[in-house]
């Protein structure tokens, strides 16, 4: 998750809502890792997750990830938990609830459905760090907001 | 759909579930397509619908896909779905039900959920054409696997 935190801190940097996750394998060797990039790339697809899953899936050559674990700072979204459950990753561990589009628990909980594949979930690990890096970039993007007023 | 349903035939004869997907721009005008390529790519990312919107999203240079439609064979899994939602598309047209992975109301409704878009969704749309791809794919398949015996 540190490793995550690193990558959401670099999305940070580049004005983009920060989230990072890592696949890891289950060796414990990162193969995949990605932060968020949608206002860059000006690609809904580009969500940390997404990067990771696609990076590890070309690692592995492979479009089953069977028996690694991705660490997010945040909970994922619809898109990403079914990228998740399509590259029968095991396991899901993440760091901040997201309210608004979270899908393991927040705006409904996706682990209830039963999918062909069910990755077990850890929600809340390195909460406030996570959360931490979240509140401060809204802060941050409402202090720019005010100094300068759309036109 | 009938441009969707070419495209599915396409992933068929490279050995892929048949389904195809197209983006259609309120002109309708096509930008963006693609077919299923999971076992040829490798990639657990590659259905129809992430390419096709990869593909409109890169032509409009925005992952905003406003006021579009997304014409696809086979009721969305949840990663497409959400990256429906993600991509503010406005219309989801789908042909054949999906009752092991479909997210339209077949294994679940997402529509009965309050992401912060909300497509309006309409199912069974040439449904015959696109159920009897995916039935003929199948039963090739299991011919096929009759025929040679895993060793």
């Amino acid at each position: 998750m540190e490793r995550a935190i690193e990558l959401a801190r670099l999305a940070f940097d580049m004005g983009e809502v920060p989230v990072g996750a890592v696949v890891v394998a289950p060796d414990g060797e990162i193969i995949g890792e990605g932060y968020n990039l949608r206002e860059t790339s000006r690609n809904p697809l580009t969500h940390a997750e997404i990067i990771a899953i696609d990076n590890a899936s070309k690692h592995l050559n492979s479009w089953r990830l069977l028996d690694c674990s991705i660490y997010i700072t945040l909970e994922p979204c619809a898109m990403c938990y079914g990228a998740i459950v399509n590259s029968r990753i095991g396991r899901i561990v993440f760091g901040a609830y997201d309210k608004k589009a979270g899908v393991c628990g927040s705006l409904i909980n996706l682990g209830d459905v039963p999918f062909n594949h069910m990755p077990v979930v850890e929600g809340g690990f390195m909460q406030e760090e996570c959360s931490t890096l979240l509140s401060d970039f809204f802060r941050e993007l409402r202090a720019c907001k005010k100094e300068k007023p759309a036109i």
